[in-house]
Order: structure tokens, then sequence, then C-alpha cells
């Protein structure tokens, strides 16, 4: 009598699993995560009614009933602003939501027919939807937790190429100045920390995304606390460690590695600790297009950022993520956005561009077994595709509203299938326009492929 | 032989002890934080060159001989904005610095010279003074630690006066609308827990100051999470309790408790765990002469709101704190800022008024024992006091300029020395006019009566 209990038993606790997903949104600043994740949460609740997501077998089946927005299990995480994001997007002119800051989350309850009737919960299923957005720049920190201050400050200033090491110019004649053996100066400190942390904000403005240490950029309630005011020190060497770490703690050196490792252990641990470790799946948004329009320096530091990025998701037994935190996140998407700034046929080239961007740390992934996707996809569609008879060939072009309502018909041109080289930045091939979103829809907001994400981040829990 | 040397080092542990001291300045906002911290700096930076601080007695006596900022134990407290705060008060024309938000931190290594010479540091003493600035409002809630969410709601509305209760109709209309039982709605919780904050807002616009939950006048990080997101709910009452705790955790009434609990485990009680119990010495301000200017349903809210604020400082064996924290703050000074806003004579009246208003705490704290002063001063003095023969009668005036830049000479008139009564009231017998601060001074900043504070809150340790 019990055998069959037990094995029922079973069951429920399986499904009991499989009733919970935790999926992570990220990217570096303007990657498109704010749209992704309104879409994303747009679509699932217009789902059977106007949300068209053929590529996701619940839907396109008709299981997929409905999603409903509940309470999130975190009640100290701020909520993704959904609302605030639908009304920029239905104002007149439509514009693009605020970036949000941090860390945000929202809870949805998906309602789904399954392909086979469950035993205990009649002819639906439920599935708790916990969405999370956070920056990308947060785990631009987690090689920080692998080294120390002298190693990190020696790193810094050898990997800043020619276009970063002007914006930092400033900040570094003050720093060289800095005795490490002189007592430490409060304010003097603090003021050469703002200067570096001008330098960062200067660089991001410049379209640059390797940036360290990523809080710098959004201190929130930190802001003007002595944990966010480091800052390498110009001048040392490796041989140095001995002399520097005899150092007083009232010294420029010490003080300033006393506050590295208190940022190692007090911001870059918790967010790992509290929040990314219970990740089931993560999507990565890049912005390639914007990259390749900004130009070759701004392209590699992508390029860079992104492999370093990409380490949070590498869990090789020996990666130091795996050891100090044990992650879960078993599927991973990489998607590039804004598809819709390019043709429809530029769209294999995107993603194939995006592939080529991520190549070492793809194979780092593959070789970890981390089941990993790579797609194109637009958000929220901004323009439409024409079909333009130019010098009797038909040509493809969108037509879209730029930020400033200007109406234009385009032909953005060929996207490279591979990481482009010096003759393609001589040809300036690419010119990226950012258009305003679309004219608010009555039902589901207009998307490219969304729907084939979905699929690979939720689609087996919705069978 | 061991005898000696150990009385000695019980001498050596007794001065460490004394090399420390952390002093924490507190008020309701708009009470003048940010100009006393900035004006105790600047006196104690002077001190041995221009600072008068006679009522001092390690400066009268020229053993007080400067005082330097050195790096802050605590690196993740934001630091107090001292450079910033001096150059609006440097500014042309002056003007008083932006208020801070949240608590924040500044050290300064004190020397001077101890009336009997030590045996073991030379002819020179040295005092690591750890000065702390934090919203008053996060003391209101305190009291939220010993109730529950039933009794909170009925408190809350029960306690709010005509004026209040206008300021909060549109949210209590919302409020009543739900069913306590009903399944929540996510959205719709935010919506009127953003109406609730928009009336506390709002009625500390007006002049109100028993302001509860404080964090949600300065929500800081958390700025749309669900732990800022209750309110209390009209039309229960305590006789419900059974009924209402066996509802469904998905139902309003225990979504709206269960984040209500979160406040006071992961908001109210941090603060006081972290930093609150580590304080020394305590200051508390008052702008008794802004709320004599407000009118008596706000003047009677401030003597509310203190009440409620010096409930931290009564460490009776059975009060809550002390079961909870045990805090050590053994001396307390209560001032009344902004005495420069009327002439000296009446400045005695100012500290009557402050005890009047305070009489019931301050019996409270007695009884504990407790060693408390109040007294009356300006941080930085924005008035010259002025003679004037008026009718045959020499009268004091002030002579100041006003926020709007015009010079002005005033009689703003006599200070009750009790609680105003209806009699008052009905003659507006007070009326307050704002200065700009004083032209940048070459040395320390004027004020009065600072080095009294300065005396009771540390004097005994520049022995």
């Amino acid at each position: 009598m019990r055998q069959p209990l037990t094995r029922e038993l079973a069951d429920l606790v399986e499904r009991g699993r499989d009733r919970q997903l935790r999926l992570a949104v990220t990217g570096l600043s303007r990657a498109g995560k704010t749209a992704f994740l309104t879409s994303l949460v747009n679509q699932l609740r217009h789902a059977g009614l106007e949300a068209r997501l053929d590529l996701l077998p619940a839907a396109r089946e008709g299981r997929l009933l409905g999603a409903r927005r509940v309470s999130q299990p975190d009640l100290a995480v701020p909520r993704f602003p959904y609302d605030q994001a639908m009304a920029a997007l239905a104002a007149e002119p439509p514009h693009w939501p605020a970036p949000t800051r941090g860390i945000s989350e929202l809870r949805l309850s998906i309602r789904y027919r399954p392909t086979r009737s469950g035993l205990w919960r009649g002819d639906t299923g439920q599935l708790a939807l916990d969405l999370f957005d956070y920056p990308g720049e947060w785990l631009l920190d987690l090689p920080l937790l692998g080294t120390d201050y002298l190693r990190w400050s020696t790193q810094v200033l050898a990997g800043a190429g020619a276009q970063r090491r002007a914006l930092m110019a400033e900040w570094e004649r003050a720093a060289a100045r800095l005795d490490p053996a002189a007592e430490a100066n409060e304010a003097e400190l603090a003021a050469i920390a703002e200067q570096y942390a001008m330098a960062l904000r200067a660089a991001r403005e410049a379209g640059f995304a390797d940036l360290q240490p990523g809080r710098f950029l959004l201190p929130g309630d930190l802001a003007g606390a002595p944990v966010l005011q480091f800052f390498p020190l110009p001048g040392l060497a490796d041989g140095d460690r001995e002399r520097l770490e005899a150092l007083p703690p009232e010294s420029v050196y010490a003080t300033l590695a006393a506050r590295f490792r208190h940022y190692q252990q007090h911001i870059v641990k918790p967010f790992y600790r509290d929040h990314f470790r219970r990740f089931d799946r993560q999507i990565v948004l890049v912005d390639v297009l914007g990259a390749l329009n900004a130009g070759p320096e701004r392209f590699e530091d992508l390029a860079r950022a992104l492999a370093t990025l990409m380490q949070s998701f590498d869990y090789g037994k020996r990666s130091l993520l795996s050891r100090l935190f044990a992650p879960r996140i078993d599927r991973l998407a990489i998607a590039a956005t804004k598809a819709d700034h390019v043709t429809p046929e530029q769209h294999p080239r995107l993603t194939a561009l995006l592939e080529a961007l991520l190549a070492e740390p793809l194979k780092d992934l593959r070789y970890a077994n981390v089941p990993v996707k790579a797609l194109s996809l637009a958000s929220i569609r901004a323009t439409d595709v024409h079909e333009v008879v130019h010098q009797g060939e038909r040509t493809p072009a969108l037509r879209g509203t730029t930020l400033d309502g200007e109406s234009l018909l385009l032909f953005p041109g060929e996207v490279p299938s591979r990481l482009p080289d010096a003759d393609f930045w001589a040809r300036q091939g690419f010119a990226f326009t950012a258009f305003r979103p679309p004219p608010s829809p009555h039902g589901a907001l207009p998307h490219i492929r969304l729907d084939a994400a979905l699929d690979w981040l939720l689609g087996d829990k919705l069978r």
C-alpha cells in the first residue's frame, strides 16, 4: 500500500519544484534590460489573447492561460517598475522607460495546461516566475574577489587603452603625487577618489563598458562612504609587496587597501551570496549595434567587459565562483538586442557577430557544460520593414520615428558577421539610428523573437 | 615587581578607553543638524586659534591644541559632507548647507594638554571623536518594535488630528475600500501605499513631525521595495484579531502584516543594533521657534513626536530598548536651535519652553538616571544684536539678512516660557523670520553657546 503513495509524493515534490523559477536579466547599461523585462511581462500578461508568441510551444498550442502579478518573496528588493515603464510607452509621444538602478524584482504567477494532465492538480498547472533585473556592471566586480589591492592597482593601469587613459589623466596626475607610505589625509583621498569616479563616469558616457569597481557608477545609499573611496595607486609593482604590507594602518597604502577589502567583502560578496546564487536561469543582453557604432576601441572594450561578465556563469569546478557560492544557473541565453534597428536579413549576421564577440567565454561555458543559446531580438519593435525598389532592385528598408520625432525611411547597412577588422572601421560601415518606441498598441507590445528567448528560458517549465 | 606594572597597565587601559568618544547628533528634519555638526567641526578645527569656546574649559585654559580629520572606522557609512557645507557657507551670497539624508559620520582626532600630565604619553592627550548625524525620524520608529500590525493600524488613525486627517483623506478613501480577507492585488497595494507615503510627505511639508514609518520619507535604495509598501487598514478593531490572524498568507491583511514585520526586523532593528547602541553621547536638536510659528496643531504634534523620539533614551530597566539592545548613551543634551532668531534676553525663556515641551520625557529620563542638559544655542549665528531706542526705551533688536537678501532690523517678540495656551495662539504672539547665513568669516564660524553644548558632551574627556 505504501509504495504507490510514495511515488505519488515524489511526483508531487517534483512538480512542486517546477512551480518556481527565478529568471534573471542583466546587461551593461543601455543594453535594453528595462525594455526586455517590460515586454516579457507584457507578453505573458497578454498570453492567450493578443500576444504573438509562436515560438513558445505552450502559447502556440493554446496551453498558456495567462499570467498575474503577485507579491514577490523578497520584501527588501525594489519592485520592477512595470507600470511606470508601460506608462512611458503609452505617453504621447511614447518614450523609452527610465533605466532601472540596482536590482529589482517582479513575480508572475503563470497558469498553463500541461501537455499531460496532472494527477494532483486537475488540468491546470501554475508556475511562479520570479523575474530579476540587475546591472551587468555588478558582475564586472567578480574578478575583484580573486585579486588583492596591489595586483588590482597594477592591472587597472596596465589594461587601459589610449582613449581611456586620456579620460583618467587628471585623476592619474593627482594619484601619482601620493606617497603610499605617508599618513592618509582623509579629505585628500576623498577628493582623488571622486576624480577616479568621475573618470569612470566619463568613460561610460564615452561608450566604454569595462569599468571597475561597478558600484562607483551607481553608489545609491553608499554615496560618500569610504568603502567607495579607493582607487589604484600608480607606480606600484608586485615586487614592492613586502615593503607595502609593512606600512602602518594610517598610511595611504594601508587605508586604500583596507577599503578595497571592505568593498570585496561587504559589497561584491553579498550580491553573489544573497541574490546571484539563487537564480535558476539568466539572460545577458548586449547592445552589439551600439558598440559597432562607437568605434574600435569601445568595441574591444565591450568584448573585454563581456569576457569578464561571463566569468560569473563559468561553473567549472575550479572557478572562484563555484568555490565561493555554488550558484545554480542551469541555462543561459545571450541576446543581441535592438534587432529592429537593422533589416531582417541581417539578423543572422547579428547573432553570428554576438557569438564572435563572445567566442572565448562561450568556449569556456561549453567546456563547463552550461547550456547556452545566442540569439538576436527586439524586446519592443520600433520599426517596420518596407521593401523599396532602388535602382531596379528590391531592397528592405526600415521605417521608424527618430527620438526627435522625425519619420524616417532608412537603409541601415550591413552588420559584419565576424569581428570587424581595420578595414571595416576604416570604411565606417555601420550607422546606427535610435528610434522612439512604437505608438502604444491596444494589445501586446510588438517584438522580434522575444518568444524564442522565452522558449529557451522557461518553455520546459510549461510542458 | 609586578604590582606597579599592573597598576600602570590598568591606568593605560583606562586612558585608552577615554581615547574614543562616539557622539551622535539628531533631530527631526530642519532642526539644524547639518549646521550644528558643521559648526562643531569648524570650532574644533579652529580651537586654539580664532574659535571662541570660552564655555569649554579645555579651550578657555588654552589646553585644546587642535583637531584633525582622520579616517572614520565605519567604512560603509557615508562621510559627513563638511567640505560641501563649508563651501555653501562661503558662497556668494552664503546659503545654508543641503540637508543630509540618512546617517553620516566624521572622525576628528583632538589633541589637548591634560590638566595633569600623563605618565605614559608625555604632555599631550588625544581623543578620537566620532561624530554621527542621523534623522530623528528614524527614532520615531522605535515604538513600532513594541507593537504589531493590528495595534499599529488602530492607533495611527485614532491618533491623527483634523488637519492630519484631511491630508490623509485620499489615501483613507482608497484604503477603506480594501477587504482585509480578499486576495492581495500587488499593483493596488503599491498604489495605495504610495498614497500613504504622499500623505506623510504632505504632512511633513505642512510642518508636522509625528510621522511613521520614518523610512517612508527617505527611502534611499529601498524605494519601490514591498517592505516600504504597507499602511494601516482602516476599520479594524483589536477584537478582530483571531479572525484576521486566521486569514491566508495571500490576503490583504496577511500581506500588509508581513511587510510590517519585515520593516520591524530588517529596517528598524538594524539601525539600533548596528549604530545606536554604540553611541556614547547624544544631542537632540529641536526647532522650537519654527514649531511656535506653525500654530497649535503642529506644536502639539511636535510635542508628541519628541515624546516618542525621547523613548530611545529612556534606559529604565523595563524599557523595550534596554531589553533589545543594551544601549550605552551615558549623557544627553537637548537643544533649542536657531536662538539667534530671538534677542538674547529671550534665550532663558526659549530653554524653559524646550523643557516644558519635553517635561514628560525629561521626568522619565531623570527617573531612569540619564544625565540630561537642556540649552538653547545657535550653531551658526546669522544675526547681530542692536539696541534700538524706541519711544524713549532701549529695546534689543536683531539685524540680519533674509533668505531673499533683504537687510532687516527686527523685533522678533517674546518667546513664551511655558507651553502656549489658547490665548497665545489667538494673539499670534510670535513671528519667525528665517535669515541667511552670515558672510563667510576668515576664522571660526560665529555661534551662540555651541561651546556650552561641547562642554557638556565632551568636556570631561578633555581633562
